[in-house]
């Protein structure tokens, strides 16, 4: 059977759960889009898979031997995709339910804390280059944008599937716990006392990485073991929040080498 | 006057120059849009100014002394506008042309080239960020993606203003000027075969950064004078190309610090 209309239930219900957080979570799924998403995705927690008429035609066999894909329409599909040129395949996928032992699990554990940040490409940026710098885990403030965006998954390129990450009300409650474990918290903050290179984070360290448009919180800033500084030439007044994730990142792992 | 209708030609020319590379070059202008992007655009540059009604009648007086802006209804300025919260002010300014010199002042040059980047996006974070780690400037390939692009101004965040650049039809045509300059090329590869931060980036240096999807070409790998790596852990295939330039930058402004 191939869907061939826009108003098939099931469309109707991809279409919220692509737009809505509140649908995903009442499903608790996601949706993952593309050829490489689909490919990476762990088969225990793939759902459904939906399929452009197109794409089954040509590579189907191949592909999908063993699933048991909904098949639609490529006008069908080309309005459930979330991108200009869809690639023809969309997954149903389990949502994670990480705790915080998950993200504490090494020797010297190695966060992301992230307060507020509003932009789910920067989110899905910081995600994956978490995974190339060798973090243990994101923590993300309730109020962040949700991880579960497509264009923050799409940006993730595959890292959604890798990296534990977590939500809490208030990154500031799980402080006292950090330091228990011997975690620094370094806060990322233009009046940072000293360069961000000058510290040691050989031992357990996480950084506080502030919303794009206001910078880190009062609360964040304060709570903070250490306040560090990227030198910044020009009259730059800030960098974007991902970049500045990634320079620490990779500091980090260029110390721990 | 106000203008309150959109078939207005002037809001006809303002949506071409917002959608077309060829008509922005036409008229050798770009535009930006937004508060922060109007105060630090220099005067002399600035040759319209388009502001939304709301906004003239709050603030038109401080903002816009000595300026003949043109008074959009809101309702225009809104569809002109290429953000969905818009600001209410847009400038049409006059496009910068540099030559190869002005970005080879310094004695010793920091540059990077882009081959063919298409995420408009990155560009302009890569613009924003050179400008932060105190790079002389940005050599783009043809077929990258138009810096004029309003996306890409946006996320300069100013530093199109400020940040020397040049397009070039190869940037393979241009590497035998930098060698005479004593210019050391690097091309960010997942095969160099050292890491990034084993070079010294003292002196000259330029770093190729290679295409989103099919990294960098060749030509350009095999041009370079040395091939250096990003370390990535996890199953990551490479980073974002945004976040490969600002590793490799705040690499040099360390290191020239």
């Amino acid at each position: 059977m191939i869907i061939t209309s826009t108003s098939n239930p099931q469309v109707k219900e991809l279409l919220q759960l692509r737009k809505k957080a509140k649908a995903r979570d009442a499903q608790d799924v996601f949706l993952v889009e593309g050829l490489k998403m689909f490919q990476e995705a762990p088969r225990e927690r793939v759902r459904k898979v939906y399929v452009a008429e197109s794409l089954y035609e040509q590579r189907g066999q191949a592909l999908l031997a063993g699933l048991e894909p909904v098949i639609l329409e490529d006008r069908v599909f080309a309005a459930v995709s979330d991108t200009r040129t869809p690639q023809g395949i969309l997954c149903v996928v389990d949502q994670y339910h990480y705790v915080l032992e998950d993200l504490l699990g090494s020797e010297a554990p190695f966060l992301l804390i992230l307060e507020d940040l509003q932009d789910p490409g920067n989110v899905g940026t910081i995600l994956r280059t978490a995974e190339g710098a060798g973090a243990d885990g994101i923590i993300l403030s309730r109020k962040s944008v949700d991880l579960y965006n497509p264009k923050t998954i799409r940006s993730t390129m595959g890292s959604i599937y890798r990296m534990p990450f977590l939500y809490v009300d208030r990154p500031a409650e799980i402080l006292p716990l950090l330091k228990e474990r011997g975690v620094r918290t370094c806060a990322a903050h233009l009046e940072g006392a000293r360069f961000y290179d000058e510290e040691d984070y050989r031992t357990g360290c996480a950084f506080f990485i502030g919303n794009e448009g206001n910078g880190l919180s009062g609360e964040l800033s304060r709570a903070a073991d250490v306040r560090i500084r990227i030198p910044m030439y020009g009259k730059l007044e800030s960098l974007n929040a991902a970049v500045a994730a990634s320079i620490l990142m990779y500091e980090v792992c260029r110390q721990r080498r």
